[in-house]
């Protein structure tokens, strides 16, 4: 990388840090009155936005992007309005900061409160989707906190214009000048630097696939919050509803297969698999899935591919699904404990303990007993919104709302007191 | 390191990862026993457990350990009770696992619930204390976790046997065999190892110096909960009441100096700087304490030492005071968020604005009013008892308790939903 660059993000997360501490103590009102005008800035300003956004387009269609890639990318009238529409909802949620957890006074009178405080300055490293730019910038400044974005090369045009209106506009609403700041590089070190930037940065978040779990597993020592792996499961019971099985198992992979919640492969207890597999396959084949199965599946319908070993560790997000019968609901949970990635995964039961042993034994952000895998979403959950799925343990684990964009402090209020 | 011993690790690892399975459904009533018969096995066998004690303290004066280090590492009749008494204690507390932090019924009639699940396998590498054994294991079981220890070389021979006797008595009380597991090397590179072990380990909590800290910011891939940093500073501002300044200056300071909430630095108001200083630093002196000064500290109190600018971003742990005479409350402020650790800060101020603007601006685990940085500690704070202090953001922040071992999980219960 060369040195330029490495100056300006060094400054870029001076200027964060500095910004973070009076948006640490910025009151509610200023802080969604910036939103609001975030908002309208982007509505104003939608034709320099999608000026933008079709060069990247242009770009992204020379450089060979997938047809799905280019429709992730690109931005009209009503995705901008949704955007802004966005930056409003967040302005109508409650504040997390100042939220007071507990206190508690203590016997020798100290009194001991927990409450809740920004936690400084966040990361986002993301990929393709210009939207997420508004979005990710609305909520780190809602619950008090700066934000460096660095979003991928590929909706760069897009992102330096978007970023630019809601920056201005925080700016010229009362927030401090460095609280929205995008990384405007498309060189792929630049990510990597900012990965190690922990005299600036608190918290990382990555959102995209693979290659950039991968690069940040490997080089960040900023402390990092991972999103969005969906090694996701359906497991049919011997005792399910098969009434019910169906819908979901179609919805769990159908409804929206690109997305880190769709159920990539179905488990199926051997004592209904004669029954299930002839109809389930049908109406997935019907809506263009593509079946891998086991040899116990191939021998119930012979018409579809062998899964191989490696099938049952894949995060396809798209129209594929591995199939295996099982002898044993405990073998079910061997194998989502084994391969799963810890998001989401379904039982279909009427048995009660059935559900039960599933929705305890199985370790992963969230457990569904008779539903669709598909309901992982902030939104779906009641938070109003999400920052990203973290599919770690540590301080968040699921959809993450604004609260999880905070971090903690005790308060405590003596009068002289020592310790004895 | 060797194969054999990556062998080791690694098996051990797979071990303890398959006993969280069991131990993260095992009832309270057993993992209560299991702590009650820990506790009478550490009793009963005191007396291998000191004369393993004596070979660590042997070795440790021929390969010149301090004297407060071989403090530290000493183990006789009353700290063996001690520490089986820790472990009734922990017995005694509330089981954090399955406590369901809320439940939402949907406006589609999903239920959705938040509940408190154990984080899987904890790594804990820590250093010199051989209590830390017994102690860490008993919180991480009673969270439902596996633990592999890494104890300091130091203490091997002591560890070795506290650690077996706690193991053995609790597979003997039911909990799953590899629970509480030692890494019995003195190989620096098996703790580097466990630092990467990502298959296996869910946590790494590091007990130990600035060592130890660089060593897993630099090789751990595992997440990580960094505990005990504290650069702690105590502030007199220009409304403090100057009779609770002293003694609160010198408990922070005198009272148990080796700790991470002991104070390091003094910051004083110029307003009140000529009439407190020369008072507090005769009788720090009294005390013993060295006092480093900024020269208009020297110009009040000429028979001081000079401080460097190093001297603001040491951790002493020692008699040792640093000290500076600030113009504003805002320049206090400014000092401990540059050069503080986010440990434990405290103001000693009358005045209601100040107090709160102290208490709101600095970025700490821990702020006091009126009070002694000592107080930092899960004891005290009411949690019963502590794994570490995080210095840390994410996850935990200050003291952390049972529930801080934990992680949660979401539990959907459904009847047939599919998402529109």
């Amino acid at each position: 990388m060369d040195d330029q660059l490495r100056k300006t993000l060094l400054n870029q997360g001076r200027q964060a840090k500095i910004a973070s501490r009076e948006l640490a103590v910025t009151p509610t009102t200023v802080k969604d009155q910036a939103l609001m005008d975030m908002a309208d800035a982007l509505e104003a300003g939608s034709q320099e936005i999608m000026a933008a956004n079709r060069r990247d387009l242009e770009q992204g269609e020379k450089s060979g992007l997938t047809a799905a890639l280019l429709e992730r990318l690109m931005l009209d009238e009503k995705r901008i309005k949704d955007m802004a529409q966005g930056l409003r909802e967040i302005a109508a949620l409650p504040d997390p900061v100042g939220q007071v957890l507990e206190i508690n006074k203590r016997p020798n009178g100290l009194e001991v409160g927990r409450v809740r405080t920004p936690i400084g300055v966040i990361g986002i490293i993301y990929e393709s989707r210009p939207n997420v730019t508004a979005d990710a910038a609305a909520l780190c400044v809602k619950a008090g906190n700066s934000i460096l974005l660095r979003g991928g090369e590929e909706a760069l045009n897009s992102n330096r214009v978007i970023a630019r209106l809601i920056a201005d506009a925080a700016t010229r609403a009362g927030l401090p000048a460095g609280a929205i700041q995008l990384v405007d590089s498309d060189d792929r070190e630049a990510a990597v630097f900012m990965m190690r930037m922990n005299d600036y940065l608190d918290v990382l978040i990555p959102r995209g696939g693979k290659g950039l779990k991968q690069a940040v597993l490997e080089n960040a020592t900023v402390p990092v919050i991972m999103t969005g792996m969906g090694n996701c499961h359906v497991y049919v019971d011997q005792y399910a509803d098969l009434i019910k099985a169906v819908p979901i198992i179609m919805n769990a992979k159908v409804q929206r297969p690109s997305v880190c919640n769709a159920a990539e492969t179905l488990l199926v207890h051997e004592q209904v698999a004669q029954e299930l597999l002839p109809r389930a396959l049908a109406e997935l084949k019907k809506a263009g899935v593509e079946v891998r199965g086991c040899p116990r599946t191939r021998q119930i319908v012979p018409d579809i591919v062998a899964a191989r070993e490696e099938d049952w560790d894949e995060e396809y997000l798209d129209l594929i699904l591995a199939v295996r019968v099982v002898d044993s609901l405990e073998e079910a949970i061997e194998h989502i404990n084994t391969h799963g990635t810890g998001h989401s995964e379904a039982i279909i039961s009427e048995n009660y303990s059935n559900v039960r042993l599933f929705l305890s034994s199985v370790d992963a952000a969230a457990v569904y007993a008779n539903a669709s895998t598909r309901f992982t979403d902030g939104n779906v959950f009641g938070f109003g919104a999400e920052i990203g799925i973290s599919t770690q343990k540590l301080h968040a684990r699921g959809p993450m709302g604004l609260p999880e964009l905070t971090t903690t402090k005790f308060i405590i209020y003596g009068d002289g007191h020592i310790r004895q």
